[in-house]
């Protein structure tokens, strides 16, 4: 049986074995893959076979949304064992940098991040991975919801760095997957109430159905009256821009308060218009968000509590024997999609 | 009919008119108090004439938390009109003074708040308030819910002060009302979950109903002990003093994190011994609370979303005329009670 | 003799009487103005006879930029007295705001500055001011220096909010009067070294000459390329846009170090691009300046105590007969004044 | 001749030869050692054998605040090559725990500290040291002043932690040889000017020399009136507690503005009161220090750029053959001598 997804080359998917060396350190854990999450990036490498500067010049194994079950420790590893159900943080970086010295190992840039060249993802059985960025997963959360922390600690992050204040306003535009996981987080994160504002209906249905989240279609009334209306003119005390279009980031001013914060998680691909006199007449701050660092222990403690319910954000999970097709799913971009995974043999 | 609760002198309550000067300026509003809830310090004024400097020399209308409706405007005052619904803050700082200027008009020095001799309370029909201390209760906001802001407020500002990150664990020492209340402003203000630990069983059963909210009865085992558990020996990341009790407040170092914060709310009447060598090797920053400024239009959006519930910890509610009962029950401090309100005539 | 200095309409100033409406309040004093600097703004209104929404539609005293001395208080003030020589915040906001409640009156709405029509400036023989924004001079700080309070409060507010560390390396882009007092705010507020980035080598002679302070003439090297080799590749801690120019707000995220922090100081007319995902991939935080708040004690503090000196920036003194012919070569721009004043007779 | 001095046990030190196990990792670079200060902790080894809980049942090597110059490299290293000169961090964290992850390495339980029982100091000819944790010194940057970068780093961790706003009234209690170095930090971190507060006038003259150091020796006024005079009545918005005596504890709240922070320095041996009414009717924050993490490149940068200078506090310089009497100078806490500083043969 054939044991890894394979992206060949732009285009071309395969399920076939692709020997990977994997050393154990001592401070290393060996894992057996159970979920993997498909990703907005795992698709754009299917169909572009780039993103920015990373190229996909040889056979590269996807995904890095991963949970699964310890089987091997190394021998310094001290709170991990065989047996522990896991989800792993996919970037790995230098310990000894200055970054991560200083706590802010995400940006890092010796990092390296599994399934983007021409480093291999974990769509495979087993992988190797430092003990300290593999995480336990309480009894109550499971490997679904595991493959789900990686995601949703994009969200985290940017909840962090917006510094929600218990009982702020939060909105959030753009409701694809980074912006649902990011409203979730400010939510629980200790927003009062969190405005999430789109176009496709589909996608505010689904977001909408949380307590706590309000929606509203940008094609019925501009982002910028509903936020007043909803706040008697003051504005969101925190904006998270997750769409990424250049009008959603002109518009930003017009959506905070004074004093407010606005944080960047969208990624428009190249540099867009900014009203950056609009920005200092309410003097916001602007946070940006790569990745995430320190989050996924606190995301899976919202997840087991009960603060966070990511599963009704899974929307179709398939068989590792039905993966190509899943990832031409995920490449149509259904808007009733949110998140599609893949369950791997036990 | 008598209209003012009136404290006499030390154990003397009587209900009686004591026609009050209440001069409407132009940024003042006149109120029509609706429901008032009986705070510690209202029965500590009651019970010992005194709180620290501040002594009962003459006759004394009580009570500070207030809600209720808008009679009249002044001419300034846009925000708000007659009949809307309110609650009011009841410390009133000098806007021009350099604290004020600041933001943190709550450390005032010149701040002259309700029921602190020899400023009169608000257990009478009408108060004359400044408009920006006045909030409007939305629809779905109760009197008796907007009685509540004012306590809840000193949870806000302590769970503010701690600067809780999404995901963390908090911990609260001491049930009492301020303790539940700094609980569930700490869980919906971020926190994931949050322990909170006391010796009254009751106490710990009323708060433990919520969801989110674990109980430590250290009658059983040692707070150290309960959250070193349940954190895998790491601590909580927030933990918020609210016992003001000296073997709580030696033993904090012990409760939380590395790196973590302690919220000192609780307020012992001499100075207590700390364990500051305990403190630095964890590296704890602590922070102080007194009162409360700028939160309370977020404690009234967080009530208004649902995501925190108060009518729980309405214990009792009586009408004017049986205030001074109230008063002594509320003097007995059964471990059942949480809040008494007192509603006056509508 | 004529009193003040009027822009009577775009283009044509004139010395003359203009009766100002002043009521002393109870809590304001009346000012003796004696030094007053000429800042871009009143060149632009003077030149442009507008400055985006704000346009001269009837004569208008200029200036806002002043020092005096007290002649008269209002009967609550209690921190100055008659004779107490003084610098005046320009901007008057709305105490009982919201943005002023949270401390950040600068962003009140409502607030209204001196020299923004239709009200009027300072260059005028007595104003009354608000006390609670009027400052007293120590006896080693001048009239010209007490002038200078309000153009380094702008440098100051923008070092304020980058949060400058102890030790860290600062940039400023663009050594225009307000780059200058940026740079100066960010080595007396905590950086080890500010590196200034201009074209102009006049300018960057004359703040180059204060020890700490190095500068990049950016016709000979990359103000990127600079700031590598300065910083071993790293970047600055915090990087102040002092510019406003597109190419250089582009070419923000090659300055900074990874987590580093961006403040926005200069405004560019128009909505500029910006490269997102650049500042997304260091972490960047960005944040703006609108004029300031509460800072004007701690800028006399660093004058009072030597740590800044401004007298090097005065390029020019005049007396006030002489008002036209400096507004007149200030409307020049020559690159070696840096900020001329007008003294008013005593 | 001898090559280390040994602490052989409480009382008695030697120079002898102690060979000690010292592996080259890939990270690793070994470091002959050139100057190295003797500090509070070395003597009290000395005289009492131990320090809390760290027992000297073995003879052990002291000395930790050292500068040397590299002679070999790791395989991985990239930032240092033999014959520069460099300082070191003597605290080794495990750079895969929790702590160590979040940027706050000093506070990982697991850290191994120089001459801190059972690990050897740095009073030795070489010491291997890993890569990450050894610092380049610029040219201008004396051995001696290496050597004096560790204990001016608590300083500059007292001053991060501090949070300074750029123009804050500081104030210090105590004036050993931590007390200067945090007043130099705080004045060059930001502060517009210092206050320090001792008993012992030669203490107080050798800091006072500083421009923007005020002193107050308190036999002659308390340090509350001293600072409430300087401040007008508001009070230090930064406080650095150095003393470590509990009336200077107890007094805390005096010294410091509504507001305000204060640094919890000076490490009281058992727990000693708290006023802590006081801190909260202010409202302050307090913060603590153990050790510093991330401040060394930061400390170098501001010696580095003349505004610290530390060479005024070395008070003597003695060969490595003169050790032991220098110890024993150390030990008489000469009020004249700061810091004693042991150079080693080249």
């Amino acid at each position: 049986m054939p044991t890894s997804l394979v992206l060949e080359r732009k285009g071309e998917l395969s399920l076939r074995d692709l020997p990977l060396e994997q050393r154990m350190g001592p401070a290393d854990v060996r894992i057996a893959v159970r979920t993997v999450g498909i990703c907005g990036s795992d698709v754009h490498y299917y169909t572009h076979g780039k993103i920015g500067p990373f190229v996909v010049n040889a056979p590269m194994v996807l995904g890095h949304e991963a949970a699964g079950t310890v089987v091997e420790v190394g021998a310094e590893v001290r709170h991990l064992k065989p047996g522990d159900r896991v989800c792993m943080e996919p970037g790995i970086p230098n310990p000894a940098s200055r970054a991560a010295k200083m706590g802010i190992y995400n940006v890092d840039p010796d990092v390296t991040f599994w399934a983007t060249p021409p480093v291999h993802g974990c769509l495979t059985p087993h992988v190797v991975h430092p003990a300290a960025y593999t995480y336990r997963l309480p009894d109550n959360v499971s490997f679904a919801e595991g493959a789900m922390v990686e995601p949703f600690a994009i969200g985290m992050q940017a909840a962090l760095r917006a510094r929600i204040q218990p009982g702020d306003v939060g909105m959030v535009v753009g409701a694809g997957p980074i912006g649902m996981m990011t409203a979730l987080a400010a939510l629980a994160g200790g927003c009062a109430r969190v405005y999430v504002a789109d176009l496709a209906q589909p996608k505010l249905d689904i977001i909408g159905a949380y307590p706590g989240i309000e929606t509203i279609n940008i094609r019925g009334i501009p982002a910028a009256d509903a936020i007043a209306e909803a706040t008697g003119g003051w504005g969101a005390d925190v904006v998270f821009e997750c769409s990424g279009a250049a009008p959603a980031i002109l518009g930003l001013p017009k959506l905070a308060r004074p004093g407010g914060a606005v944080v960047l998680v969208g990624m428009p691909v190249d540099p867009v218009p900014v009203d950056i006199v609009g920005l200092q007449a309410k003097e916001l701050r602007l946070e940006t968000v790569f990745r995430y660092a320190n989050v996924y222990d606190r995301a899976i403690a919202l997840i087991a509590s009960g603060k966070v319910d990511l599963k009704p954000l899974i929307s179709l999970t398939v068989p590792f024997a039905d993966s190509i097709a899943a990832f031409d799913r995920a490449a149509e971009g259904r808007e009733t999609d949110v998140k599609i995974q893949i369950e791997l043999p036990a």
